[in-house]
């Protein structure tokens, strides 16, 4: 059975922990022998002191790992911040972006590799091995092996001007309206090796509940990407980011804001409406499933969406797949 | 007053600290308001990890700045091993060159810099401003801004071939013989900025007690150095680094081994034959003045030369500056 996932960081990392004890525990032999395909989200990279970052295919690669820090979501447990002390005694910039002593181990071997000329999807490969992921059977694929970079327009006391995703996320927290999401380079960029084939070969596609614009948003975007997802004879199904019309996690309605797009789990299925067959929502609140219009195609369950733990995401991830399962005849006819 | 100072690693480092001890407690306000310019050796740079990594002028640096580990020589004080622990487990190469995370930051913030284009002369000074180098009256300044690499030619149970310094000097711990060293890329290397200059226009230029063949011997092979040293009316004073037949510290018994030259104080003088004007030695054990040639031209003095804290340094910088003051009428009327 092969299962591809668009993820983005924390959210998609979580689902994706919670959809391997799902199958790892599953009755049905199929389940345990799934191969996962995790499409990550690039265009939160970075360069930072002449460091390739890649926040969201790290954080999907410790948290499956076991590197994770829990709380936090992002970044490594057992951290330290030695060498960001002492690059702020050098006066190097920025500031704004913590980066721990551990993660930037990542960052130096990704750019050593990089450097050497190893596309990030080879490169990508090599990290996660330490992380043993293979042995888990999840392929971790960036979007894309050309650099995509997510720029964001503000407009604020300093005058209308576009600035880095991170800068914007993590220096401003969102708190600046973002007037437009510019994603650098995606208009030129390839769909990196295996991402096009493991949406077509796939027999379920799963949207965790990332972030439907920075996230999802981006991957999306990416030339063949949403081709394959209309093409493919896989149930594509999503997990609402969204509930009570607040984000789960992270500044998603901020980022709806800047596109028009209400923060509700209903606005967000609209998103995917070309390709999108199952929705799960969270009704707990009673706004949710009422926000979903109506489609043909489109088959909504409610079902409680808070990861707070690995069992409530494995239980999200059961769910997701037993609506597949569900819809696997009706889109296998389309 | 300027004073230049010709430095490799540890020996020149703890020297130039003593200098600056020495200056700073002097009576003579030309002492105190002197001006140090230190030319450092950069043949035992290297890349690791995609990161320039710059020994001898971190050496420097670390010790007049402060953070120096005292014990060891090299290295950052209150070091720790995060990053290079976390590359060994993506298995990264090189891991027997051991790199701090302090200093890890250093290479990082350096290697920045130098990819925006950015020469190296300029990059040190901009780490050296942390280090508060100017504010003692001294520059380091690289030997040149293009990049030399010192290669050694060994012969093992793996065939003849050349291996980078650092590798033969850390990992074979010089243990195996080297056949030859060859300064790759110095015959196309410029002199940096202020190199020549600070050599011509000095009043005095003092040779620590580094290494013969890999710290000043490589310094002397950058072209226009050895002219200049020639030329200069500044009185050329060295310390010997070999006492009783014996380097005070390092290997350099095995490098002047692999250029024909014994371990002596003589024959170390003898590689200066063309400039030297004065020449300190430690004839402690009553071997080495003996070894020194008589030659015209040459003053010879003994003195204790274990440089075993701050003080004594200062006084072997001391017995330096005197017989250099000595020998400033002599070279001034050459």
């Amino acid at each position: 059975m092969q299962i591809t996932v668009l993820a983005g960081g924390v959210g998609g990392a979580r689902f994706v922990r919670g959809l391997l004890a799902h199958l790892a525990d599953s009755p049905d032999p199929a389940h345990r022998d799934a191969e996962v395909t995790v499409i990550g989200n690039t265009g939160d990279d970075i360069t930072l002191f002449g460091l390739r970052v890649c926040p969201d295919l790290d954080t999907v690669m410790y948290t499956l790992g076991g590197g994770i820090h829990e709380e936090q979501g992002w970044g490594r447990a057992d951290e330290s911040h030695v060498v960001q002390g002492e690059l702020a005694a050098y006066g190097a910039q920025p500031q704004w972006f913590g980066l721990g002593d551990r993660d930037i181990a990542t960052h130096v071997a990704r750019s050593q590799l990089l450097d050497l000329g190893m596309p990030l999807s080879q490169v990508t490969a090599v990290l996660c091995d330490r992380w043993g992921l293979p042995g888990q059977g999840v392929r971790l694929l960036p979007m894309s092996d050309d650099p995509v970079e997510t720029h964001v327009v503000v407009d604020d006391q300093d005058g209308r001007r576009a600035v880095h995703f991170q800068e914007w996320w993590v220096r401003m927290r969102a708190a600046v309206p973002a007037q437009q999401f510019v994603a650098v380079g995606i208009d030129t960029a390839t769909a990196g090796p295996g991402v096009l084939e493991s949406i077509r070969a796939a027999d379920v596609v799963l949207l965790p509940p990332s972030n439907p614009v920075v996230s999802i948003g981006i991957i999306l975007g990416v030339p063949g990407v949403r081709d394959a997802l209309r093409g493919t004879r896989a149930p594509v199904v999503g997990v609402s980011p969204i509930v009570g019309g607040r984000p789960v996690r992270g500044h998603a309605d901020a980022c709806l804001r800047a596109i028009g797009v209400e923060t509700t789990a209903g606005a967000v299925a609209g998103l995917y409406e070309d390709f999108l067959d199952g929705w799960l929502v969270d009704d707990t609140l009673g706004t949710d499933l009422g926000s979903v219009r109506q489609r043909a195609g489109l088959t909504v369950r409610s079902r409680p969406l808070l990861m707070t733990d690995v069992p409530a995401a494995a239980a999200i991830a059961g769910a997701a797949l037993d609506l597949a399962a569900d819809l696997q005849p009706q889109r296998a006819s389309v």
